[in-house]
């Protein structure tokens, strides 16, 4: 009930802070017999660390994981799976000049007004860094997923205002690990890295949008009401931090069309029930129909600013807050890993709901 | 987990079809001594009902709830209070001419996939009506914000392209139950009124958008990591029907601004500390800062349209479905004290969870 | 979180109280395409329901049950089967003389210290009319149940003193609805209904023990942790209005065994591996080997009796409290189906949550 | 739902196998502003760990735990903690012998049923060593019930045949860590000592009894129907390794009991309510009533002994079975402080869960 779970048969619980000893989380309910692919983990991993390239923060953070249980022989034994991260060369640093104020946008204020107090020390567990544990967890659902032959792709589809217009399905995916945007399309990488360079250079920050494809889908994942598949994708994305919103298949959009144009018609080919358009975005009332799952999330821009800004301390007192450090200036291209582990955790957990579902 | 209940401690469940004999709600997790206001609860259900303008759907049904626990002398005891609602005149219609067929858009496909079989009549559990056991429940849930003096709002901003641009605050509440449309602006509402009885004339529907504010907000209601405030409102609005998209404060249109711009500074005003701007829409790191939460759900086009459509039975083959009967041709209207009952429960259940997150 | 809902997959939530508008379950997660046999439940309902014997409470209840959702032509549909049950007769009575007063050992005093106030007529919630609703889910569980070949079978082992020492396959369990105390030996059954109504002659009530036999288990139910089978069955058990003390397999009676008597020896008999004894009761590591499970569950004596007892009221006053009414002076014959229900409820829910735990 | 979590405000996920890298728990919901007195939790650690005396096993194990999370400057920061206990020396031995081999009374057979194959090494995540994650995670618990004047105490009451008759109130809980039994009687636990070396020297293994009262407890704690306060502590009684039976109060005991006999009298002394007897074991309708909790559990003799038995493999086929290695002969004398661990997180949580009942 605190809100450090997620899922319900493919369950995660995280903890940790991000200048503490360290985090880390526990897979409950991951089936018996999964291949348990280690450096597929700690490549994912790696996606979503810092110093991966020059336009994130240039923190020092290896982010191996130590697999403490649930695992046999490679195999994952249907036990909890626990995996740990340590953090590194954060002891020593000095944050009472902050340890009182109120960062713009942080959570600084909230979280001193829900628990009378807070670990001041790099945001605590506020800290995006808390993501490297669902990274983790999202690696293992993937493999799981890898065995139904549905597969997930994130992608960068917009910085600030440079927005990538085409439909997924005219995107080139191999190009997303290919530059350091993880923009789906070679040309607009380079503008939105050197936009992505400009804001830097600014000591500024940028929002950016993330958008996900969820290929090889089963139908009847998904259930009816309140767990309806999209609104448990609307969770998951809307839980990352800095997200804003969310939309999938037509989405905001799609307000703005009939019924008659909007409306997915069936046929069937080689004997397979699919639609003809896919406004739908792979789900009907709540459950999946096999096509795609596509889905945007937006994402603000960053709060950590290199600029003087006027705030209060927890006194009341007027204060200047003057931003520090290693900070990503843009959020989105390390998004893509934490926006693709979240989609592969709802997917895993109504995979497993769907098996009792039915008497026969 | 299959997907039917909805909250933690104050948690609902709802049952029933459309056409069935009735559906329902519980509500476990009231707190004891919380006056029932009986015809309060009814007259948010008259706000959802069919029937109540010449803008929605026709049919008939009162909708008149019976309360059959939990409420002693007018009060709430503190064990589940059970509430149902029962479905009228529903049983005698012959529903063989599409029980095979495959409505496009609907949920028809997808709950055969699942189940293996579905109550085609009307709809079934896929059915919107399944809402009003939402709405009741919601009422229940405002009538204890309301001791805390929270109050949530919601009116119609968007119908297809006519777009209300004022933000939140420029608007006239008064109107929004004034015009059947539910706008909060009389002017724009007549448009919009005019565009719907023109999509109806053509057997067509159109989508829209409803936006919502939660005034009078606690600090600290919230859960730091996957259960943040607005991932428990995003998935609350997105297991409404139709549902395509959500955003909360600066949203999608935040993804362009830059930290300088989006960052709202704090200050302190008659001893509170309160933000000068509000783009984070009243959460920060999940938490309420006590600040207005505003956010917009998008609605696709309803899927019934009165028209001939191409799709497929069960079987395989191509058939022809036409839409006829009572059908709502623009949701939002009705979607209005539905969005409003969702963002109640979610506030009142994180206000109970909040209750011990402290020692002292 | 209110601890009105029991059950994980197969999962209930139940509703009213004794002298309200009615009781009733929602059951949510019944696999689809169930036969649901109304006959069978209304049968079983009427095996707890007041008036069936002479040595049960005469209480006027015919515990009809009105079945609300979730069938479709006589099957499941896989979203929620909600059934109520009316109460007759209830509303004109007058508490006026006890609702302020504490009957020794009830609940009332428990109740107000809790939620401030109750509803005071005939236990409010408290009542073990409550578990009406859960026999009516118990005969949903059971017909999932007989699908895989599982029965379950509950009979009356001791009444006060008088004690059936035979262990249950030496009985005939032919006998237990074959005489009003659902004794499983015929002669013990005539001797215990005349402890039952001497007892209730004197004004007086007396405790005994319900046991029961799970048969045709399958060998991996149950979690290796927390919700291992015996502890879930437990819960359930002690879950029961009355209930004092649950024991399985060699029970306490275990606890002066060494391991050398006590260790269940493997051997492989047509083919499957069983257990030349089985003092495990069928769970081994909180998992099911496929041997029978068979368990014990204590009742104490009704707390109403036909006596003048000393206690105090809501201010502390001393007070005379005098019984009255039709009560049970022996709740274990009416007892039997609730115990049957439970297991039934706690076998069908670790039956679907074993679905999912193997990859292959 | 893999049965890995206890509790659901004061929630507890433990992981890790007897021979692998480790073991741990999170605990989710620990209030904010806790002081976290580490020394205590690993000396509680010390009660249960092997080798503390010439009567438990002689493994090594220093149970050694590392917090991870959740506590800044000596206190609870209201979000998860997590403490790890790393296993040694286990990575060398070889396990080929028993591999295949089903221990009889073991959960070897059990597990391969229910997940196709199992970790081998040291029983993996059935060993008893996963209640070391239990009894961290219970001192935090004890340090929170402290602040609320509940102290629980556990101590041996039964071994073999030597039962302790008194009642607790004439007890001398100052005796229990004096002996290395932890029987609450000097001259018993001699007997008792004498008894548990005498059976392991006949390479034998005994049950017993672990007795536990909960004094200073609050009124109101419990829910009223599934989540009775004495239905969750059987459960989690029952969850630990070898337990059997579970009885509160008057118990199996009070079966012979007439209601007139059983009943508790209410009267005030000193301005508080209490009952004169306390049959009821300081809970009436599941909720407490401020009177001292007390209840016992049955612990069957451990199933390794250091003798031949008959058994079969995987395969079929009949194998010998020998037991070696450092095994406990008595379960109960390390049980205690599990028992006090698991009854200490039921009454945190319930205590955290009794906070949102009312609404003022």
């Amino acid at each position: 009930m605190a809100g450090n779970s997620f899922g319900t048969l493919f369950r995660i619980s995280t903890f940790g802070e991000s200048h503490g000893v360290g985090l880390g989380v526990i897979i409950d309910g991951c089936p018996a017999g999964l291949e348990i692919d280690e450096e597929f983990i700690q490549s994912e991993l790696a996606r979503r660390r810092p110093g991966q390239s020059k336009i994130v923060t240039q923190r020092k953070e290896g982010d191996e994981f130590e697999l403490m249980s649930g695992v046999f022989e490679g195999k994952s034994t249907g036990t909890p799976i626990a995996m740990i991260i340590r953090n590194k060369d954060q002891r020593s640093k000095d944050y009472s000049h902050i340890m009182d104020k109120y960062r713009p946008s942080h959570a600084d204020f909230t979280y001193d007004e829900k628990y009378g107090f807070r670990d001041y020390r790099g945001g605590g567990r506020s800290s995006a860094r808390e993501t490297a544990a669902r990274v983790a967890a999202g690696a293992v659902a993937k493999l799981l997923l890898k065995q139904y032959g549905i597969r997930i792709t994130g992608y960068v589809s917009q910085v600030g205002a440079l927005k990538l217009e085409k439909p997924y399905q005219e995107l080139d995916f191999s190009q997303i690990e290919a530059n350091p945007v993880r923009c789906a399309d070679a040309a607009m990488a380079v503008e939105m890295e050197d936009l992505i360079k400009q804001i830097r250079k600014e000591g500024d920050t940028i929002g950016g949008v993330v958008s996900a494809v969820i290929e090889g889908m089963a139908t009847g994942l998904g259930a009816p009401v309140f767990d309806k598949l999209h609104a448990d994708l609307a969770k998951a994305m809307m839980s990352i931090n800095a997200a804003k919103g969310f939309e999938y298949g037509s989405g905001f959009g799609g307000v703005e069309m009939k019924g008659s144009q909007h409306n997915d018609v069936f046929e069937v080919v080689d004997g397979k029930t699919v639609t003809q358009t896919n406004h739908s975005g792979g789900i009907q009332g709540g459950i999946s129909n096999g096509m795609d799952i596509y889905f945007r999330v937006a994402f603000k821009p960053v709060a950590t600013i290199i600029r003087a800004q006027d705030s209060v301390d927890k006194s009341g007192n007027s204060v200047t807050v003057t931003g520090k450090g290693r900070h990503d200036p843009c959020v989105v291209p390390r998004a893509v890993p934490i926006v693709e582990a979240m989609a592969a955790l709802v997917v895993a957990d109504h995979l497993l709901r769907n098996k009792s579902v039915r008497l026969v």
